[in-house]
């Protein structure tokens, strides 16, 4: 579990945070949020909170009385107790992209299948950069949409070992997920998935995905509320009044929680970037996002919750230098502003319609140069190393220092796709930049791949289940892989 | 001119910096440093410090004495005034990067000429984002080595109006650029021109680089008192030995100039990377230089200097993805730690060995959006924009906003290079990844370069000084342009 217990970085001042917060208290009591579901409006209805049609305006004291009952940190469980983690705190922990139509392998670009999926939970599964594959890391077209959950949450439960996320569809995926995961991991305390649900930015949350997280709720597994902000389309083009109104979404769909079942788990969500005004498409990678980025870190903190941000997010088309400043420019604020939960932090592609095997290399050494920096600096009279400067002097060099001896193995990070190779050596090797050597990279993973281990008991009972909801779903049946 | 007025991103405790100030004291007075001209070591004997022969032994206290002499902030001076640029505080001044003797143009690499030369000091003219072009942005390998230097500068001088760097190899070379700046920046009160002094790490100053030194130190010329840190190579395998050699380096090499010319401009240099232990090779935008990097500029604050660091490093061979995650794992924290004097900021590639005219754009890219993140977030009650919300309220879209019409243009960061296309229209124009837009670009900025004005009697003057000094030097005349 990765720890980051270096400063977080702050730009908000107490005078911008108290305007921030006159803010969003406006938006909910004035302007009131939309519950497309009839269950959610009722519970407001009923803690006393002013209701016309599907629009609850809120008392912000109200608000804040419910988003206290949520806990600051949790744990998530997972099947392999080795891979649970903690989500909180200086706790950060990374998901792969979760929700592509599309994959990219090399030069071509085409439909997610299944075979896909399985591949990139496999990948998940072997680079311990990342804590959960998350949910939706590709979408399988090649399977019926009505029991596609149940194909995915029995890949992520058994080519992998680790927590992961539900279906958020409908209420009846969500109870599928629960059930599924009710067998894999049994007899519980903490949450095992933790699932994305989503705003329909500005100020609505929808029904379906409403009517699944109260599912969630009320059996203890995590959600993450999570506004959806391109400013220019889902909010105004101001990071300021973006902020609030991401403040007004979160907090108001986070009370609703603690109204379904007070103290479940549940993270302030933010995806927040902003539209291209030239081009109209979403951009990703941006300076304002960054900023949004660490304002969310400090607002998240402000109310004692948990927080979702960040990944390796970008616009590009192909894995190439924009792909990669991009992604960075948004990951690297992630740990400056120590984001408890990330999703896309690899494989994202193409504004997040792409999942890119290639890319997936690219983030994974990102995240592993991420976590070397940002942990703190021992500095200690032994680390002065004053005997090997005695030993070296001027003018020498410390390559065969004994100093140099005894720590070169660990000293420094150790790259995974970055090459240091002077030109004549490379070019030689072949002369393969950094897209090729990631697709040496993936392949070679996917070929060493080893499952973890899982009874046969319940793997059986999966299959049954899978098969069992899929014909009583409507579709036809297909044999369940015995992973 | 940009000033950088985000908080400083710092992880060094009080206690870590106490330690690291004993290190520094301790290797200066223990172990000494070598200043290979005597000139240099007469002036250190002369004040009353420890000599034996090349050898120094210092005085913390002393050293401290001398550095407290050095100004805080300067400012440069440029031919044109709307140029002129301050070095220290809040502010942060961009050059062209420096030293390479390959030049690489798309897929060809090759030896770099004059013409290269000219190319580049046209780039960096041309976009605002860069204060200098730096010096020498690639080493002219058609031109004479004698006499090299008269040719830059001329360069410099006549195609840009931006301020620069002046030749290092001799007092011989630093008396010509100071007296070829006299004839273009006459009358002036501050220092035009900015040059590296290179330490010869291990705590050796060489013979050269302290001769070209005093000149400028004398000339009240600034100069940048750089160690050169290779961990594993230069420096001991850990970060702290590391910052305490390099406290050691430069305060010794900032004392002597203040001992030369009391009071003259001085910047505290940094640069600050490792070996990579596998291949022995230099490494560049590691995890690790950029903890060096953040703990530089703390520590240059606390001695109250202007600091040089950061730049667009990278190893790549090639303008991948690499190439960029690497440049922007040093360009960030460049801005996180407010570095004032950045050299290598566009155009560096494969360790420092090649200017690359594509990296230089993905550079100037990476600048644009940093100096665009890098501004305070102005929270007001305006900023808010609770008229916008109310315009939109629930499940609408901000596109026709009011809000939206009046301040489109300008509400977010612009793009130079990166795309946001989606992938049909991107793939009909030509699916031209970030390489291929770099390459449109930097052939378009010099195709609509425009040199900036210049008096005949000035550039005469030049001209004529080049021409004699190349005979005296030894060289065939070459015929000088008349840019």
């Amino acid at each position: 579990m990765y720890v980051n217990a270096l400063p977080r970085y702050e730009i908000l001042s107490d005078e911008a945070m108290s305007v921030l917060d006159g803010g969003w208290r406006r938006i909910v009591s004035e302007l009131g949020v939309e519950f497309m579901l009839p269950e959610s409006v009722e519970l407001f209805r009923a803690a006393g909170q002013k209701v016309e049609g599907e629009k609850v305006f809120l008392d912000p004291d109200f608000v804040l009385e419910q988003v206290a009952k949520a806990p600051r940190e949790f744990d998530l469980v997972a099947r392999n107790p080795e891979k649970s983690v903690h989500i909180g705190g200086q706790h950060m922990v990374f998901g792969g992209v979760y929700g592509p139509p599309f994959v990219r392998e090399g030069d071509v670009r085409r439909d997610g299948k299944m075979a896909d999926f399985e591949n990139f939970v496999k990948l998940a599964q072997s680079f311990p950069e990342l804590d959960t594959p998350g949910g939706t890391i590709v979408e399988p077209e090649d399977r019926p949409l009505d029991s596609r959950h149940l194909d995915m949450v029995y890949a992520l439960q058994t080519l992998s070992d680790k927590p992961y996320m539900g279906s958020v569809i409908s209420a009846e995926n969500a109870r599928d997920t629960i059930a599924m995961t009710d067998i894999a991991v049994g007899g519980r305390t903490s949450p095992a998935t933790i699932s994305l649900i989503n705003c329909n930015s500005p100020l609505r949350w929808d029904d379906r995905m409403l009517s699944a997280c109260h599912e969630y709720n009320r059996a203890g597994e995590a959600v993450v509320m999570t506004p959806f902000l391109l400013m220019g389309a889902m909010s105004p083009v101001s990071v300021p009044a973006t902020l609030v109104q991401q403040m007004a979404e979160a907090l108001s769909g986070i009370a609703l929680t603690q109204l379904v079942n007070p103290g479940c788990p549940v993270v302030f969500g933010s995806f927040l970037s902003n539209t291209d005004m030239k081009s109209g498409s979403p951009s990703f990678g941006t300076p304002e996002s960054a900023i949004g980025l660490l304002c969310t870190g400090q607002i998240a903190r402000h109310f004692g919750l948990p927080f979702r941000s960040g990944g390796g997010l970008n616009s590009s088309q192909t894995v190439d230098a924009q792909a990669a400043y991009e992604a960075l420019m948004t990951m690297l604020p992630t740990f400056l502003a120590g984001a408890n939960f990330v999703m896309h932090a690899a494989g994202w592609l193409e504004g997040g319609l792409v999942s890119s095997y290639e890319k997936f290399i690219v983030d994974i050494e990102i995240l592993r140069m991420l976590k070397h920096e940002f942990q703190p600096l021992e500095v200690t009279e032994e680390s002065l190393a004053f005997d090997a400067h005695q030993e070296v002097g001027s003018g020498g060099h410390f390559l065969g220092a004994a100093h140099t001896l005894i720590h070169f193995r660990d000293c420094f990070y150790r790259p995974l796709l970055s090459s240091t190779e002077n030109f004549d050596r490379w070019s030689k090797n072949g002369g393969k930049d950094a897209v090729a050597r990631a697709s040496d990279i993936w392949r070679k993973t996917l070929d060493e791949y080893e499952q973890p281990p899982i009874g046969d008991d319940v793997r059986d009972t999966l299959r049954d289940y899978v098969a069992r909801r899929r014909i009583e779903l409507g579709d036809e049946p297909i044999p369940t892989p015995a992973f």
